[in-house]
């Protein structure tokens, strides 16, 4: 369906094939009761969760640990003025099964930053939501 | 300085530079008590303020309009595992005088999407924080 605003909206699937394809996403909470985003490198697990790999003291995952967040990844090009955008609402945990950690060591992602006491932040793809935009004429 | 985590902190000139250089960034608020992001094309004001032009009647128009929101930019590059992101957390207002928005329709940002009753909204730049990854060995 083309929007007003000349943006396609993407389902599921759609979303989570363009999300696969790219590195970097940000994820976006609240932090001393402003909006706080912060980018950072990630995977999708099976299931079509958010996995992200951290340092267990980091203010981020002090700060979303628990928290209902979203979590966007989004690749435009300037000269078309064309691209798409993915957000993913819901709850963000640290992984603490010890089965579930040996698995994501094996297979989830590796942090670009330095981690220290590295831990696996899942975000559940409760809603997930995502637009295309074609370029206007 | 570079922080533990690898990143160098950018200070208020770096981020501005940088921000010019990008077209797209992401305005990051809340909707209906939930972490919202949506993004969108924006240039900078002589000030650094952060410009945005969209629909009047929008959703994001009508969410943000007197808030204190984020908008966030960044370029990452998955080869060296390096980029740079700078947010910029202020208040966001729609223009409404006259003579501002006279200026800024010859010199604002032209929205990508289509646009009805178009307005230009203002966020300052009140608190602007970057950082910059370089290559983690």
């Amino acid at each position: 369906m083309v929007e007003d605003d000349g943006f396609r909206a993407l389902d599921r699937q759609e979303c989570l094939a363009l999300l696969a394809e790219v590195p970097v996403g940000r994820v976006v909470y609240t932090r001393r009761a402003l909006p706080a985003v912060l980018p950072v490198n990630f995977s999708l697990d099976e299931d079509g969760s958010v996995l992200l790999h951290s340092s267990a003291g980091s203010d981020l995952v002090r700060a979303i640990d628990g928290a209902v967040i979203a979590f966007e990844a989004d690749e435009f090009h300037a000269a078309s003025r064309s691209g798409w955008s993915v957000v993913v609402t819901g709850r963000a945990t640290v992984v603490t099964d010890p089965a579930e950690q040996a698995r994501l060591s094996r297979t989830g992602p590796v942090s670009w930053m330095h981690v220290r006491d590295g831990v696996f932040v899942r975000i559940e793809s409760e809603m997930v939501t995502g637009r295309e935009l074609t370029a206007v004429a």
